[in-house]
């Protein structure tokens, strides 16, 4: 059974591969009423968009998303929202050297075992193409999210191992990196030019910040808010590890540090990052995501083709040198989907008589 | 809508309170043929028993389960497989004290937000004892891996802060904190011995290692393996961060260390943990799972009641010192769920003749 | 994938055989604060309880549900409602002379044909039994419907081909074959008892009519309110066919006749049985269930043995003669499930400030 | 939560308004290598299109799909398909008299009730346009039933009252209306002229056949065949009824006339439809739907505005007389995807090695 469908309420299904005709999603579940068009959409997705400095790719990826359905006189009519983003730049040949081998850290080995057949075009339905589609389908949640005052922000918290020491908001709009801390998105470009030069690669990690979260958001046991902002962040392709405040650290914590005190004014600490006993504490809802390097490196590899006989392979072309700052509207978005699901799904619980 | 079920082909949904009648599961997709038995599932369930010692707590608590459908004749049949546990230790009495009170780390304030009332009575439906439903369905799960040759073993790979330092599969048997190596599980119970004095708790780090798991479980985009697992483990109440492969230390790593070769004698490295553009690869999946320590400390702590009042509080009674070791049964389970349902999702791919 | 689960956001999983221990089901998106009790409950479990007249078996059935789960102090708490009925006269062993012959018109051997294996002790999973679970979760639903003043009544709108010739409301609980015509009632009755002594069985039609519900409920395409009735009935053994409002009838009638003309005090008609475009329009909605006659006749019949050889079988024991009466409260409850889920679908289609 | 996804392991979702820009499906689960073109799935569409005579609309309506993703060289990946139709001929303006008025049979006031708000360009989501989405998503599952040697077919059984008297597969394809009976097609096509002589509209039967099913297909007890059949045709707008094998006519039979008997040959008759508690048994599955005639008829009508006073309507335009032959391949359709649906289901209860 596959898997291409998110959320319970709010429902994205999402389609395309990165050399095909076009990425899209349908979003079933979007009320009506909502202020909605592509305009808006748009915004996130030109976040998305590569710059022309060194992490970036230089590929031109102009993505323009249209609005097929469920849009009627600037507002959603909750029915189907349809959305589609033509690829306009796809050169499947350039990839076709690549057919018969398995390149190191990417699932061409197994979605060949999974399938039994393989589009060798980029990387097919596993390239990060596919999170344009999520982006479109997450814009569409923010603004739901807005209309109950809830506010998802993404940032670079480190990149190579380099850390942003502070959390100032203003910078995070200052620097092309996303990052909190204009001295440490300083390093980390020098970190990327350096990287840049030996044709290897960067990971890094994304913290994702939502600010007016109702309490009681989530559901007991298996649905948990942080269970479903685990699976989705960890959705994203070059994520590794999520955590919810504390996280790992909580680990080595005692629980006389751990716990959050309540107090009258409110949590006096946020080490349970918005969230308990899997429902939103109304706190703000802190998550993180550690990001591998990308696996497409400029050094040659060794790895093995189809026949199972050893080859060294360099993969050409220009890369990105970090999935960091694409990645960083991808998990906003992945965010907003899973709160606006459990915003929609909260509803059910009170009859309009009984709020 | 409600979040007690799991899995989409292999489907568990858990019912039942700390303090109520039962607590139970249904497993409906459970394939016919498979042998099973109460014998079976009572031995991951007394694994999950607490013991005399000192990270677990004295209450008590003889979880007998009781088959009531889905199996005839000693195995399955294909139907649904109702699973039940009363609740022999009941004492509801003893938490109407905290009636009104919120307990620091726990779910009482979050409940009471989200359905606008609150069974106080231990916690209800986010206490621990909800997990004793899903070892016992993780177990009906696991048949279904070992009839496939897959191989699930969880254990402690830290605990307060002290690390295993080496992986001794023997080991784990022979300590009762079911760690991998006995000097550091030593240095663990003197630990625990020194914080309960304290009234205090601990956090750990729990690993979970796959074998035999073939490649090409796991769908794409939302539903990866990795997303799956995220989800499943960060479901469980003590859990605030999961790790696959290499994990958060990924984002520290050049791509050049991180990817894992391909040779004909398979990958030369593991830092994927098994899991490639989240579809298993064939090489040992590895999960890691961080554990707060336990709310419930025996200290004095400040907190408000439900007036919003400011109230100090202490919760006496005999808690657990640690989420581990119960909480390695647990996680066995949760990932036993997620692979068996993804071994019977990839089913549906491939008609008996293709095979 | 197992098909076990009813309803989307008001979701019922039932589960257990006609003789293994229990058959119950497991509620899971029960709205909190719904005031519930095993009372309620077994009055309607009550109405399925077989008399001691013709049509129903004189086999004891004496039916008790228990509550396991998911209420405390007289109120659902909105976590999952576990509800058991324990089967206390279950004979298997009357059943080990059908062990190896397909009874015809029943499911054994397609349960065969499915599984591979066969539960031969009276039907298993496919037995009348199973509605129970049914019955009791219906129960819950019919509650929650209640707070919003939405009824549902079923009652026998034809039997063996005897009509009833109008509608009495009154005359419905003053029959045992709830039929809201005494005198066709009357008619039933003698053909049940003339067919009884043929050692054959009847069928019938069953109308269900609720009244009370918003205009609003169901979803456009496939989950239109129309559609999910038509699955809920035909989910029930015995059913073979569905209608709506003016129904097969429809197809004969010009559009001129079947539209239904609103007026400002409402629709001048009900050809469209109070859906249209499968949305409830705020009329009564009407539907009509054919129920077949009980396959098994106390009549010798021809049929093969699991080794395909031909074989002469004459079904023992005391059976019904038809499904109606029994089968009146299981198509109610099957109404309520549909609608309380689609009345709690409803709500997410609106903030609670905006309704 | 909205309903346009329809199946569990093969899903389909559509999408589309019938004056939008587009409509389309996304397919979700398809298995890999089956082939697949453009070709065949307009080749589906076409017998969808209006002809020029009397029973259709005049209006052109040439649906060219084209496939967006999950397509490569000719053969599916098991990735998500994409389809998509254009509306090439839209033309909103001819709606807006109808701006605020509720015509009669119609959903226009069911979704302003539901939402608020109202799409009133040519009915929106509730116009039939939809279904070409389904039946470009039916073609899909066509291929995959094909290689299993399912074959679908649907036709005419009565259109205005007349009813074709006998079966002869050879005639469907040589009228109009796809009847079995051209004596009786010649019938029905004086009634269509007489009736649009008069402004009016009809309805009809339509009867499905399905042959090459494997015994085996549909779940126990809410996901029967027979239940998900039903919710399958009854989904389509126009029709009112649902019935499988001997259907209606069922409840008038005895249990010896209605059982079929099974013989070392095969089922000695096929009152079950092909279907035996909700499981198919290997014969041909039978299943009908009346179908209302069309609500747009020519003839003036009472109805009210949005502002709730009367007021009367005529709605102008070339209108279908009826929806046969139109909805003909929009039932194949609906059957299509419960057959792959159910198919790709019932490949999880054996492994390859069990087969």
């Amino acid at each position: 059974m596959a898997g291409s469908t998110f959320g319970k309420v709010f429902r994205v299904t999402t389609w395309g591969e990165s050399h095909g005709t076009a990425v899209g999603a349908t979003v079933d579940g979007c009320p009506p009423g909502i202020e909605l068009s592509e305009d808006i959409i748009q915004a996130d997705l030109d976040r998305r968009k590569p710059g022309t400095g060194g992490a970036a790719s230089p590929r031109k990826e102009p993505d323009q998303v249209e609005i097929l359905s469920g849009v009627f006189e600037g507002k959603t009519t909750g029915t189907p929202i349809s959305l589609i983003i033509y690829n306009k730049d796809a050169h499947s040949k350039s990839y076709t050297h690549l057919k018969d081998i398995f390149r190191p850290g990417h699932g061409d080995i197994t979605y060949l075992k999974k399938y039994g057949t393989r589009d060798h075009r980029g990387g097919g339905r596993a390239s990060a193409r596919e999170t344009a589609a999520r982006v479109a389908a997450g814009a569409v949640a923010r603004t739901i999210l807005a209309t109950e005052g809830v506010e998802v922000l993404a940032y670079t918290l480190a990149l190579g191992g380099i850390k942003a020491a502070q959390f100032d908001p203003e910078a995070i709009g200052k620097n092309r990196l996303f990052c909190p801390d204009l001295k440490a998105a300083g390093e980390m470009e020098n970190k990327i030019a350096a990287t840049k030069k030996q044709g290897d690669t960067l990971g890094g990690v994304v913290e994702v910040r939502t600010t007016g979260c109702p309490a009681g958001l989530g559901e007991p046991v298996f649905d948990k808010l942080d269970a479903e902002i685990a699976k989705a962040l960890m959705s994203i392709g070059a994520v590794k590890g999520v955590e919810i405040g504390s996280g790992f650290e909580a680990s080595e914590m005692l629980g006389s540090q751990n716990n959050d005190s309540l107090t009258p004014d409110g949590f006096s600490s946020n080490n349970s990052g918005g969230i308990l006993a899997g429902i939103s504490n109304g706190d703000q809802i802190i998550a993180r995501a550690a990001v591998k390097p990308i696996p497409s490196i400029g050094q040659e590899q060794n790895t093995i083709n189809v026949a199972g006989e050893p080859v060294s392979i360099t993969i050409g072309g220009r890369h990105d040198i970090s999935a960091i700052p694409r990645i960083i509207p991808v998990c906003e978005a992945m965010i907003c989907l899973v709160l606006a699901d459990h915003l929609l799904r909260q509803r059910v619980n009170f009859s309009s008589a009984e709020r």
